[in-house]
């Protein structure tokens, strides 16, 4: 096949007519697809019904603390076992939260900013316009967090390994306005990158190295166990290397069960130094008396000893569907120059960069012929994709079958709006 | 028996040495008892242990929704028909949360003062120091939160029927910067009274005669099925009386489970009108993705049509523990003239109140003998009650047996305490 960008006016004209047949042929059909949502599909969580079989009128933790009353802001010891064993650091650098890690992450955000931290007196909210750096494409959820609390955001290029590191270090250094950066270490969203070594080392060292003297390092790794290629890939343990920096009050780790058990019910964690963990519990407890701790004692009991094999069920799920999403992009897109996308070997997304200008037309095609696609530009701060090419692909939730279909579409869609964009660049 | 007050020096000198006598019989024991916080006796607690039968692999909500996975920020129907059924609201009013109420209280508090709770430009923040009215003696955790979040606190007066209403609509009519008042409308911590109709019409229409336009009544129901005699009391409903005021959009109702099912384990409930669950459902959604709505499958199932029945459970254990309270106080310290104390038909507290300057040093003899109150003054916001002479008793937890010990100590703290002040007022 020839690459599209190499071809004239009247063999594009021709291109867009039989793209135009073929997608109408999937039009007719009334589809309702959707590869938008970053969801565990039935078969996922049904891995996870002998939660319900853990507590048998047995609600003690093994310290002996009855979960089912008030209190333990920190949670039980074994479900910060495992909180820890989901972030590679000791249980006691770990709180147990409720079932959402958002909420641990807005928590230390709007901490940091009106009590700080640190248990002294820097706090966010003395800077007139607090900013943070967000590695693009990245989680929207995170834009948004920072958006409702009147933080600025600061792109930065996202690599194969990483945030753009000497980018990053620059602005760093430069503006003491700048109070954090957003991480997704390992099988990033959207892009499935994993931190190198290096990067991570370099992120560690990063509020030594700023201008700000209450910079933050938020380490949200939602996916660390969420392997699905074997050997899984590894991430160096940023809180063991902030120690030796001397940054390790800088640093905020993240992690939820809530694409390892259930989604809606899982438990949430939040890690750090013992000086942070202070802080984050000592807000707390102006808000709740404890955590759900029912809830994490289910999990820990379900999940002792077993969370590789767990983990190895949902690869099991998981592999065939982005093995589908890359083999219809290579078949279909790789010879057209069109088009490149990421092969992440864990997570739960694919990022596909097409053509500058055409990632906002082709989703909206797609939506048209009945395939609903996370908004284009949702991966960028403001919902603003400065090329206009990023669209995140998010093949969990549904059925091989829906995710074959869903990509034929979507492979037509990118082909047809990428032949159209060339005709216009060709005539302007 | 004479009244401690009319005692001459001599007497009162006679009765010290007996009572000290008396009190290190009890000190030589080395008690070591509680009656300070409001938690569920394990007893209580065990009356939920069908909760984790209620599933069976089916996670499906009435509706459809898988409750496993995510999404769903109001929660699933039959939840919030049950935080409607503890509101005595309709269902549409009702958020379905996690599992803490305290949450809720914060969140809206912070909504109010950051971005609003009315969907336009009014928000707390825009007045230099926001206060509320604070009734007291009242619960600590609200005062706590206030101060957290930099809100001044203003007492009014409990009275049998609820705060003193005439002063809080004077109070209220008079300063724009007094933004909310604190309720527990029913069964209050800690005097255990319940609001009449007229308070709760006058409460209803409060916003409407406050010089704040951002006024809101935080409605704090979490006894409101927690009747131990019977017939049950009954609280007027506020958001139908709020209707017909036009002050709907002004009030915030709280529930949750914390006190039927598990304290720690429970599901949270904020009511109100269309437009504030709005406003609050956006601020949600910044933090989280959706509440554990299996955690409300489960107590929607095994709540549903026995409600009354678990409740009346609840109310056989607590009712002797209460009644050994009254009985004790009754019989001891009655014909003293030192005290007067509440009887309470449901909720969680008694409230105690000694002679004046008498309750700090009462609560910490009390704690030499080996009895653990709430600190004397925590009913008060900053932990100050101007008269030192509230006390809280928490008798829920304790067995019966410990109950009993707890209350003859502290009667013998309240006279000896009293004893000792009267001398002193003598010979000052």
């Amino acid at each position: 096949m020839t690459r599209l960008p190499d071809l004239k006016g009247p063999e594009l004209r021709a291109r867009e007519t039989t793209l135009d047949r073929e997608l109408s042929l999937y039009s007719a059909n009334r589809l309702a697809l959707d590869l938008s949502r970053g969801k565990p599909a039935p078969a996922q969580l049904d891995l996870s019904h002998g939660l319900e079989q853990q507590l048998n009128d047995n609600y003690k933790s093994a310290s002996g603390i009855d979960t089912r009353n008030y209190g333990n802001l920190r949670g039980i010891d074994e479900a910060r076992d495992l909180g820890g064993q989901l972030l590679g650091i000791p249980a006691a650098n770990v709180i147990a939260g409720g079932n959402s890690s958002l909420f641990l992450m807005h928590l230390v955000t709007s901490t940091a900013m009106s009590q700080g931290v640190w248990g002294d007196d820097r706090r966010w909210s003395t800077t007139a316009k607090v900013k943070v750096l967000t590695p693009v494409p990245g989680y929207d959820r995170h834009f948004t967090l920072c958006d409702a609390l009147g933080i600025g955001m600061i792109n930065v290029q996202m690599n194969e390994h990483g945030p753009d590191m000497d980018e990053v270090e620059a602005l760093v250094a430069a503006d003491p306005s700048i109070k954090g950066i957003w991480c997704v270490p390992k099988y990033s969203n959207p892009t499935g990158c994993v931190y190198s070594n290096e990067t991570v080392e370099r992120c560690a060292k990063l509020p030594a190295h700023a201008a700000a003297d209450d910079f933050l390092v938020f380490w949200d790794n939602e996916y660390g166990v969420h392997d699905f290629v074997y050997p899984a890939e590894t991430l160096a343990d940023i809180l063991s290397l902030s120690k030796t920096a001397g940054t390790q009050d800088h640093i905020a780790l993240f992690a939820s069960t809530s694409k390892i058990t259930f989604s809606g019910g899982g438990v949430s964690f939040v890690g750090g130094s013992e000086n942070f963990l202070n802080a984050i519990e000592k807000a707390l407890s102006v808000m709740m008396v404890g955590p759900d701790k029912v809830n994490q004692l289910r999990h820990s009991r379900f999940l002792a000893g077993r969370l590789d094999q767990h983990m190895l069920r949902h690869a099991e799920i998981l592999k065939p569907k982005f093995d589908i999403v890359d083999q219809i992009l290579q078949t279909e897109l790789a010879p057209l120059g069109i088009a490149t996308w990421t092969r992440p070997k864990g997570g739960y997304f694919v990022s596909l960069d097409v053509l500058p200008g055409t990632a906002a037309e082709t989703v909206r095609l797609a939506k048209t012929t009945g395939l609903t696609l996370t908004p284009a530009g949702a991966t960028f701060p403001g919902g603003k994709d400065p090329m206009d090419s990023n669209i995140r692909i998010a093949p969990t939730f549904a059925t091989t079958e829906e995710i074959t279909t869903a990509m034929e579409v979507l492979v037509l869609c990118v082909k047809l709006t990428s032949v159209r964009k060339l005709l216009k660049d060709q005539t302007a």
